[in-house]
């Protein structure tokens, strides 16, 4: 089918009110779907999954980055260049492991979680997993397997949201596009 | 809960792509639990209605449009404003009836149905049904009974995407909030 406007290197922008609304009634319908938050929360990752190894392609594309070397450069790349582009927001890279293989993107505010209050009895949902499910899938594209994981959410009180990367490995062939 | 960027008069703009695959994400998902393209259509208005509902405040408070005096000022205000704010399109405002009670929205191009192709089997699907349950809830919440629907959609092969809109009645007391 051809559309009209594709319009590479002049993404569209859409209001993060309507976005963050969208994203909450996914939530809730996989909420009504499952049985108990743990499986809510790997649908979620495994929707963020797929949506990462597409959404790279477009990353690669628009952001004009050379290929990272390690570990702390696709870090900054992560934070200052993805999240802005994607959420419009800047996470602070920190809480580096002496190894140099894990570290965390603190996010001051987080646009998914806009308005959201987890209703009643759902402690261990990890309402924003899709993020990490974006960013595993996204990095697998790029030959970098890594484990991606909430430790910290302002919407179970937390001060603060971080998310936690820890690098397992590099791919070395490549991979299988999809996961069902 | 208290976070921390609200930012009223600053609203935050998300990537175009992440929202159309996140709103894949949500049909796709509809499209498992619903028996028929019918049900999954009726779930997405009513999501979107009840997104509407709730669109709307902020929209009043950000566009600093005057109250609209008829449907014909309503119909450039969702075009205009509306579209701009919220998906970053202008869609044209046309096929008035005779009566002035009924128009159409063409739209060019549809962000949420990039890079979307439909199913074999699901031609009765109204895949972007959310954004007539999005204009019915907003319109009623400023007292506005309208029945909104796709005439013609891209996504079928159509040359314009086609959202008619007509109006029902106008609305005298306060309404309910919400719907299930």
């Amino acid at each position: 089918m051809s559309r009209q406007s594709n319009r590479a290197g002049d993404p569209r922008k859409v209001n993060g009110e309507l976005f963050t609304l969208t994203y909450g009634a996914l939530v809730a319908q996989l909420m009504k779907d499952y049985e108990n938050d743990e499986q809510v929360n790997k649908q979620l990752d495994r929707m963020g999954y797929n949506m990462g190894v597409r959404i790279i392609e477009d990353f690669l594309a628009r952001a004009n980055t050379g290929r990272c070397h390690d570990f702390r450069e696709a870090a900054d790349v992560i934070a200052k260049v993805a999240f802005k582009m994607y959420l419009g927001l800047t996470p602070v890279v920190s809480n580096w492991s002496a190894a140099g293989d894990e570290f965390s993107l603190l996010l001051e505010s987080n646009p998914l979680t806009e308005f959201v209050e987890l209703p009643p009895g759902h402690a261990n949902l990890n309402y924003s997993a899709i993020l990490c499910g974006v960013l595993r899938g996204a990095l697998e594209m790029v030959q970098m397997d890594v484990d991606v994981k909430f430790v910290q959410d302002t919407l179970k009180g937390d001060n603060v949201t971080e998310i936690r990367l820890k690098f397992i490995k590099r791919l070395e062939d490549a991979v299988p596009v999809g996961e069902d």
